[in-house]
């Protein structure tokens, strides 16, 4: 974990610049830098009402309760979101994008100091059905088009995009008609991912683009590999990570991260799921093929969970590559596929997957508000996890930024 | 098979060109054009004695003259072969390769009108030892200057090589210490295939370069695509097709020639063994891993592989993209893995699988000498498999080359 660690000396200043000799302050950290992030798609309502929709939610009293409750556990442990862009959906009929209702959830979020996330900007599933009328040229047209409206549209709310999913089965995926296998496999996967990266990158240059994908195996390897050669700028590579044939293990975790960190970009841990009930079966190939009428959530497989979502995180928090992690669902409730993966029960009440997590993100690899002394020369030192912290003395406070680890010098001032 | 198939109208001229009107002669095909190709490790000793070799074959007369008795078999079906070029058996002492014994080998073929091909010219398996002890940057020049080296002194004999085999997994191969994958990891897959098709290009400009792999997922495709975005000129896809857990039928072979065949290059299929007794289980990965003390060539086996080449190879030429069919291994001596693959038993006599296959490629797909008669213009109405032809009348005879399906004219000038 040293990597994720500063010790900093910091020298503490008063309003005046002297230093602030042998006195008392609080250092709390404020923020993680690390991203622990979990999708948003359960909260966008809550969002859209306080954030002054004028829609009229006219659900029961007791739904509306009962998803506050979820955001207070939402905002008590994550710090990014990611938030639903499927074409279909955001888009169902040409030239009526959902975007007003989405900038709204999305500024919800970065209001409360979370990284919004938009997923995905390009994708075969979940696609609108009126493109499949067009013919290839024109698909790639409205999807170039797309793409620049809406990361023009949010850009400074949601700087970071999964600007396409799935290449790698893109091209021959057969389960569902789509607009977007014909043009991959017509065009080729890196021309495809060409497209998407250049429209986003154009619409907002300060993006943060990913490359995102469910394919462990060599074949995302190649894929990245002919991306980097043919000079796309991937900015992080998107690991999904569905655990719904079992948590993947320390050793296998680990391989995978030394295979996709060795291109010497960010990894983002995009889409992780772990179950507290049944596994799916191993032999499946497409999660998708997984029906079950009824799925519950079970004590054992609870404990299980809590176990296996601490050493998850754990293990990733130990790889240098690593910056981000989200959390496929908090509430069990609507979840993919129906499957009991959330941390949080259909109930509302905390799974023990959530309290674990918590002791690590809020715990563990956090720092409490501490009051600590400084010595004669104004100096404090401070150790903890990579992210903001606040240093308050009697009236004045100051903001720091700890983002480098190892021994550092840093200096505040009180305002 | 229509677009394997010429429909010539050939007009006959004696030596002074005039039409052989209203005359006997006898049409008859000499060679495919479609590559039945074959391995011919196992007759590398017999070529070189047949070839002049200065060496003494001490081995008893019976083992000479089964291996004569397998050269006919071979030279019965087979117009290419595939000659062995791994690095640690060709060069295992650095600097003294065995150019000579393998271009006797090489001219023997040739002789017999085969086209020949060198495999592999790069490789993780079967790699010289003496490369572990070089830093990655030395291997990356001694591996360049093997490769023109080698294609330099076989060109002309042989013009097709694998470049460069197995890519997919080369960098993450971990069974066997080797240089190449360090190299390959280091670098990049790409910049590795670069390396291997620059080296051989330029020593054998006219050289056919195969891209050969058994993996036929999508992290195959993936590696073309990146490796045509990236500008190397891939001549040829080789495509294994190593069938220990079960032969692939029809509908498998032909998804897989339909998605590498998108491409637009030709397909080579490299290595295909098809198993006349048990299967190898399904489960295991890696073919290697399967290690069994004897293994038989069963009756009912022989009969399903009689069926499942006959099938496999009539779904082969049904595919426009395939050009080449090369077979891991006529007998099954000294096959790999000990597998009954082989379409000849130990003993030396044919398994059904070898008379089935002789009956397409000598029989149903191949133009027996034929007497036809020229009508009052000297034409002659020639059908068959693209290749080459003799016609001949009287004294005279003539060589035609049928090249392109369907309907064509011809002339030959009878010599």
């Amino acid at each position: 974990m040293a990597h994720r660690i500063a010790d900093a000396t910091v020298t503490v200043r008063d309003a005046e610049g002297a230093p602030l000799a042998d006195a008392p302050v609080v250092v709390a950290q404020t923020a993680h830098r690390f991203l622990f992030g979990c999708i948003g798609f359960d909260l966008i309502d809550l969002a859209n009402r306080e954030g002054g929709a004028a829609q009229d939610d006219q659900r029961p009293a007791e739904e509306l309760l009962a998803e506050e409750r979820l955001a207070d556990q939402w905002l008590g442990l994550f710090n990014a979101v990611t938030l639903p862009f499927y074409w279909g959906h955001f888009e169902p009929e040409r030239g009526r994008p959902d975007t007003a209702r989405m900038l709204r959830a999305a500024r919800w979020f970065a209001d409360r100091g979370c990284v919004v996330k938009g997923h995905p900007l390009a994708w075969h599933s979940e696609c609108a059905d009126w493109l499949l009328d067009l013919p290839t040229d024109e698909v790639a047209d409205v999807l170039d088009a797309r793409i620049r409206r809406d990361v023009a549209d949010f850009a400074g709310v949601i700087d970071t995009w999964d600007a396409i999913n799935e290449v790698v089965i893109m091209p021959v995926f057969d389960k569902v008609p789509n607009a977007m296998t014909p043009l991959c496999r017509e065009r080729g996967r890196i021309p495809t991912v060409r497209l998407a990266f250049d429209a986003a990158r154009q619409a907002n240059p300060a993006a943060t683009l990913l490359l995102n994908d469910f394919d462990m195996s060599t074949a995302f390897e190649c894929l990245i590999e002919g991306c980097l050669e043919a000079g796309i700028q991937i900015d992080a590579i998107g690991l999904q990570s569905h655990m719904h044939q079992g948590a993947w293990g320390e050793e296998r975790t680990l391989e995978v991260l030394d295979r996709f960190g060795r291109y010497g970009l960010p990894l983002h841990l995009t889409e992780t799921t772990i179950l507290s009930g049944d596994l799916m079966p191993a032999h499946l190939d497409d999660l998708n093929d997984h029906q079950v009428d009824h799925w519950p959530s079970t004590p054992e497989g609870e404990e299980r969970q809590a176990q296996e979502v601490a050493s998850h995180y754990r293990t990733l928090l130990s790889h240098p590559s690593v910056e981000s992690a989200t959390y496929w669902g908090l509430s069990d409730a609507g979840m993919w596929l129906g499957a009991p993966g959330g941390l949080v029960r259909a109930d509302g009440t905390p799974k023990p997957a959530y309290d674990a997590l918590h002791g690590l993100v809020k715990g563990e690899w956090w720092h409490e508000p501490r009051t600590l002394r400084t010595d004669a020369h104004g100096r404090v030192a401070v150790r903890g996890f990579l992210g903001e912290y606040s240093i308050t003395a009697g009236h004045g406070s100051a903001a720091l930024t700890l983002d480098r680890a190892g021994a550092v010098d840093a200096e505040v001032r009180l305002g």
